[in-house]
């Protein structure tokens, strides 16, 4: 009986999923779900990210969150438009959530919209949003054992963000093991060590990105 | 529709919780509930944890992952009995099976239960097990800014331990601010900042530990 009910709700949700879907091809828009533990780095990143390509590509962002707005304040500074979902205690964020924040966001113009989740290891890997491609956050300091225990997110994304690797003096995170075990979950796995305090490996990340900009539909 | 079926698995859920707390209670376990963030430190706090106490207090623990046994295998080296819940893809462990994992372990003679909750700072939080406290870990790696994105958990929980205070001076975590947050959103919490690798900060948390096993169905 449960799982029945949770078929149907996730069945209603990739019917949802694939209407957000047709409208972005439609107008041509590639768009990047990003989803990680609480505190990977996933704000940080689109920061970045936002600010090394604004002057090439037309972004929006998608900012999920159970409550406050305070990602969406941190995004907007960057001079993109951003609209935040609260969830209001729902640990991840669905097609139906992101299917109404299209509507305020100014599609037709845009290159790349970057969706990110609620900060969840589990949940949020079930829950198709419309997106070309899946992009999991793991943060060093996580430990290097997560992609064997949270194994769902590892393989139903496109590419792995391994953050924070300058932290890597101070923890006993192997990152040849993390990036082993990774891609044993999932030979397809684009991964990018970096560091968004040192910029270290973010060259790789960004022209990923743009690539996914200029081919739409096509990444996933 | 959605809601009533949550609803329902919701009750079903505390009633479970409130057998395996009757059980506890008549055998003088305390029981106590780990919920965190993926990678903030849980299994370490709590190897610690065994090694410090474990000539003074007869202890044991369920570990609670979506897949592998790593958690137990690490717990079993220090001695104490330990049986894995591998939720199968669940995001958060329930009343039930903590109720099956109890049938495993001997209750009879024990002062103190730990259960490693699957990580996640949302789900969990939800879900009574029957223990005496929830306990929150965050490590200062996550950000001063997740009690109130995370609200839930914070509110729930008699304890928060803010883990990987070694760490504090390679981030920009404001430790004042994460408590003054933590403590807004939920006045009864007892806070102990710490490291397991310096140890800084551990004695306070043993104390009160110590002090959890000595008087069960007082602290929750």
């Amino acid at each position: 009986m449960e799982i029945k009910v949770l078929r149907n709700i996730l069945e209603a949700n990739d019917a949802l999923a694939a209407d957000n879907r047709r409208l972005l091809v439609r107008h041509g828009v590639a768009a990047l779900n990003l989803m990680s533990s609480p505190g990977a780095g996933k704000t940080t990143l689109l920061e970045r990210t936002l600010d090394a390509l604004k002057a090439e590509l037309a972004m929006a962002v998608i900012e999920g969150d159970i409550a406050t707005r305070y990602d969406a304040d941190r995004i907007g500074r960057h001079g993109v438009p951003v609209l935040q979902i609260n969830t209001g205690g729902a640990c991840h964020l669905d097609a139906n959530m992101v299917r109404r924040a299209l509507d305020e966001l100014p599609v037709a113009g845009l290159d790349l919209l970057f969706i990110e989740n609620v900060g969840n290891l589990v949940c949020p890997a079930e829950f198709a949003l419309g997106e070309d491609a899946k992009v999991t956050v793991l943060s060093v300091t996580e430990g290097d054992d997560k992609p064997e225990k949270y194994p769902a997110m590892f393989q139903a994304s496109s590419a792995l963000v391994i953050n924070k690797i300058d932290l890597l003096p101070y923890t006993d995170f192997d990152l040849a093991a993390a990036m082993r075990r990774s891609l044993e979950l999932n030979p397809r796995l684009t991964i990018f060590p970096l560091s968004c305090t040192t910029m270290e490996g973010f060259a790789a990340w960004l022209d990923w990105v743009r690539a996914c900009a200029k081919r739409p539909a096509m990444t996933g």
